[in-house]
């Protein structure tokens, strides 16, 4: 039997079988059952990352591509994953994934390195915030003239979002997440979301005054901005100061993994302290692991512990192919079959991959290869979606701000953008070695 | 500033700040509340370890007192903590947790070497629980005279119950993992497990059947106990043959963490498959922490990989933790002052330590220190209170089973048969070595 067809018949056992029994059984432990999805999980990914991985890619999309199949399996009237998508603890496992893969890319880099390209990743979130937005709103115009500007301006606002984990992920899975090029893209990310913010709440503080009839305040705008930039600025430098005394405490502590959960609280409690501000947890994550140096912790590796990012890469490995796979999975196809959606998203498509691609002008590091920083950029991913579903909830003058055909239409720019980024960026970043 | 006093205020500050904000505060990203919940377990973890190992303790018994106090700081009025005692996803990461200690203590062992005390084991199991049961029964008799004879027998099958998690932390902690007396417990625990499933539903059954008139089946037992052994002898056999074909497919598959991912899967699938037989999923994951052995999978070591063990190690240090703590929190002081309660506690403590060292006189492997066997069985933990709520909801001739009042005896035996045997097993084994 030739070797693809037995992992082919290794995967259909292995998922098949379990999750059919999975449907008719009650659990008595309820950790059972998410065992057994963690299991189908991981083996999904596992897989999934072997193919696209002889196919030249990075592992990502085939975690990605994989997940798609799965949650999209009940089309084809394969209902047996379903619980997959519904369970509430995979769903926060996926989550804490993603904001270890983050504090894991932070890890390799320092504050003082991340200062160095800090202008060029201003500039870079910038541009990157002005052009989709102004493209976004052209298209929102000429594409559908009956809807209001409001409308126009969310569309807009819906193509800024940039989505870091992908490009993290598949920066670490080719090895190049210590580069100048990565360190733009996150640092850029990291100020994109902060833009996100204030975008979000200007454009739907704005809707809101108009439905409302009252007005929109500056003020109000202006606390937040300062909010989110006080918390960045104060977590790096107090973080970078304290850091160094929390590990020489820490080191005093008897018994054992003292290092990795002490590295894994200040991950978790900045995770937190960043979404009381409004920001992303990742974001909160990222600047964790930028605080935390190897050189403050010289008392737990003088003695012979692993370094932290050791001891990070088997949980990082545990869950972020879980945070992958759930993205597939969440992934709804049915939206590229909805009618009327596929001008609009293609229009949108072209438009945030185009316009990302006006972030390549705002690399001022001299010796970095713009395209791939642009090509970084693309993806939106869940960010999307958020920006996507707060539009749906939306109203103005009775309309919905997006509609069910709009929401599909953006749907699929999210999917395409996502699915895109691994196989260009492995691309952009083969063409600079050569 | 004394180094105490230090590590003091560090507690304070580093639990009381974030959760008092917690409460008052909305969350954005709903992992935001778990980040938190679990930064403040690890730390709590942690400061209880370095406590416990200072005064010469196992470091879960310091995970559990500190866990005690913080889940029961709401007696003083303290109730800031409160939400990590009911947030499901720490919850049932603890669960998570409890499977990876015995996977990672399984993978310590091998088959063949569990086998070499299978008849010790399985004679401290039944001993273990013909014992406790007696006199279980025999105390019921006594103390409750005005109770039926179906009272006293489900105060026996209460005491027959054994929660390995806690001897096998404590043999781990103190680097004991291997030892013939570790593997005798283990076992002992797994086949402790099948009887305490058996006894359960005879128990259960003759009440139900009694309450309804009818008879209870036979062979309903024998299927339970054909089951439970098909699935033991199978998961072992069919494991320990596939387990080297398993990993022979996995070192082809191209990606990084395929091994972890593969061990990870079987554990969480033997789990399952554990609980769908009606065995705890412990059972499953130390199973599959036997049938995997590290010359399986030579393939992936052999090009420089680490071992299983190291890459499960830091998993299990992150997850571990949250399950002894959140066992201490779930531990409800209050219990100790329902009136009446004290007595039938007592006796029900001296009856579940003194049966248990009924186990000592079933080892028969040369060399084995008896009395290690006999303390390592005492600890009763979730077993016994998962027995006792099912008593809480049986009931005959309109009377409760177990009333409220022996409820609240059962779990002051169990945290005291809990807490009791870290600090017996430490001094045991330490008497063997001098």
């Amino acid at each position: 039997m030739p070797y693809r067809t037995k992992l082919l018949l290794l995967l259909l056992t292995a998922l098949l079988a379990p999750a059919a029994l999975a449907s008719g059984v009650e659990h008595a432990d309820p950790v059972a059952q998410l065992a057994l999805a963690l299991a189908l999980i991981l083996l999904t990914a596992k897989l999934g990352g072997d193919l696209a991985t002889r196919a030249g890619q990075p592992a990502v999309l085939g975690e990605l591509v994989a997940g798609v199949l799965l949650g999209n399996a009940s089309l084809v009237g394969v209902t047996v994953f379903e619980f997959l998508k519904t369970d509430p603890t995979v769903d926060m496992l996926a989550r804490v994934g993603v904001l270890l893969l983050l504090f894991e890319v932070g890890l390799e880099s320092t504050v003082g390195q991340m200062m160095q390209v800090g202008l060029s990743s201003f500039v870079v979130a910038c541009l990157g915030v002005v052009a989709p937005f102004a493209l976004g709103w052209g298209l929102g115009y000429v594409l559908l003239p009956t809807h209001s500007a409001y409308v126009h301006a969310f569309l807009g606002a819906t193509l800024t979002a940039t989505s870091v984990g992908i490009t993290a992920r598949v920066l670490k899975d080719l090895g190049k997440s210590t580069t100048a090029e990565a360190r733009i893209i996150l640092g850029a990310a990291v100020i994109d979301d902060v833009l996100g913010l204030v975008i979000l709440a200007v454009v739907s503080g704005t809707i809101q005054a108009a439905a409302s009839g009252s007005a929109m305040s500056l003020a109000e705008v202006g606390w937040i901005v300062a909010k989110a930039t006080t918390f960045l600025v104060g977590a790096l430098v107090v973080g970078l100061k304290l850091s160094p005394r929390l590990f020489g405490i820490a080191s005093r502590l008897q018994g054992q993994g003292v290092l990795l959960a002490t590295g894994l609280s200040v991950c978790f409690l900045l995770s937190w302290l960043s979404s009381q501000i409004g920001l992303a947890p990742i974001v909160g994550a990222f600047a964790a692991g930028l605080v935390l140096e190897s050189v403050h912790y010289r008392d737990f590796t003088d003695r012979g512990e692993h370094e932290l990012e050791e001891l990070i890469h088997p949980i990082a490995s545990f869950l972020v192919p879980v945070f992958f796979v759930l993205m597939g999975m969440h992934t709804d196809l049915a939206a590229f079959g909805q009618p009327g959606v596929l001008g609009l998203a293609t229009a949108l498509i072209v438009a945030g991959i185009v316009g990302k691609q006006a972030c390549a002008l705002g690399v001022l590091t001299p010796g970095v290869d713009r395209l791939t920083v642009g090509l970084g950029m693309i993806p939106r991913g869940e960010v999307g979606l958020i920006f996507a579903n707060i539009g749906l909830s939306l109203r103005i003058g009775g309309e919905r701000i997006v509609d069910t055909a709009t929401f599909s239409a953006i749907v699929v720019m999210v999917i395409v953008t996502t699915l895109v980024t691994p196989p260009a960026l492995k691309w952009s970043l083969t063409r600079i070695e050569n």
